[in-house]
């Protein structure tokens, strides 16, 4: 790497570590270029030299949460501690992923809720590559729908991950919001219990009674097929 | 009612209402103090006569959003059309009252978003009267739950109707944000039902196979009692 490159890479490193520390503590709200310009010492316009615009520091700053959170599932996906016994090991795998958010919410704070409030500058699109980081965190969630819902096809899966993800998520906002909810963990731990083990009973039992009106025609692996 | 009173119900019945057009256009983000005052035509202190803060008017605006929303859900709960013949009829319940939510959400934007979005400055609490004002919302939510899950006492059904309620909200949110999941509400609602089915079904069937770790002492129904 020349000399240019190696300052730009190291400003690139400073602005993202002042970024990640600001939104820790005050949220994406507390998020100001001049600000981030005086913490690492550079000039304001320096700041659009390495990223496009502040946008694209956030989902640089949003995907070191994310790969954080991936790390995190991961783990807690591969202790088996806590793990009822008395439970469908799928549906017992979708209540520690579950919980794992919950921890990790709680864990991560304002860098967790960043995540889902960032919203792109006018009418942007998100770009493609930070699509592309969440995707191993939802093959987690896909692989117990897997064995719960084994006649759906791939995209099906896919989205029901993303919908089983999106649920444990409104608990786990509104909850930790003091929304609706009440905020103290253990009880939002018993109400992200109860939801789940539901979810993925139904889950079980939407798969053996399918119902009069299969979805056809999209299907692959065709259990389903009249 | 005297003539000052009459004028500070006028002046509090304008402010809620520019604040409300405030909202639905431009979300909460947009509300200023100022610019409602050059709105209804009073000084800014004025506001503060009527209002103890900016606060108390936008829970104002909420509770009419509230009242809205519960009208909605009332309606759709009545009207049995496009209820799948083959569903338990609970389940089919639970199914209406989620795409209503879908619906409200779509038809109010960011009135609805401005329901979770309001947090109370500093520290202080959400006030009784606002919280009351949620209650006849959830009962809609409890009906069907005392038939899927009838061993639950009161407390128990509450909490599982409004963690019930965060679990669609988080699908609607991420969903309408176009957050994991796509943004076409056709798409929405075909997610949203898959979830809810199975968790109106996972409800049943955790309702007739207790677990080995069953809730004791707060049942007072006890159908699981040991």
């Amino acid at each position: 790497m020349g000399k240019a490159a190696e300052r730009r890479q190291n400003l690139r490193d400073a602005l993202i570590r002042a970024a990640e520390h600001t939104i820790s503590r005050e949220g994406l709200a507390g998020l100001r270029a001049r600000d981030l310009a005086k913490e690492v010492g550079c000039a304001l316009g320096a700041i659009y030299n390495v990223f496009p615009d502040l946008d694209a520091l956030v989902l640089a700053v949003n995907a070191r949460t994310l790969a954080a959170f991936d790390q995190f599932l991961g783990e807690t996906d591969l202790s088996k501690t806590g793990q009822p016994a008395d439970l469908d090991p799928a549906v017992a795998r979708l209540v520690r992923l579950a919980m794992a958010y919950l921890d990790f919410a709680v864990s991560y704070g304002l860098r967790w809720r960043a995540l889902f409030e960032h919203r792109m500058a006018g009418k942007r699109q998100t770009p493609a590559w930070y699509i592309d980081a969440q995707k191993p965190l939802f093959s987690l969630v896909e692989e117990p729908l897997r064995e719960l819902r084994p006649e759906l096809d791939q995209e099906q899966r896919r989205m029901l991950a993303r919908s089983s993800f999106a649920a444990v998520h409104g608990i786990v906002h509104l909850g930790l919001d003091g929304k609706l909810l009440p905020v103290e963990v253990p009880v939002l731990r018993r109400q992200i219990e109860e939801v789940v083990v539901a979810l993925g009973l139904g889950f079980r039992s939407a798969s053996s009674t399918p119902r009069k009106r299969p979805r056809r025609g999209r299907s692959s692996e065709g259990r389903q097929r009249k």
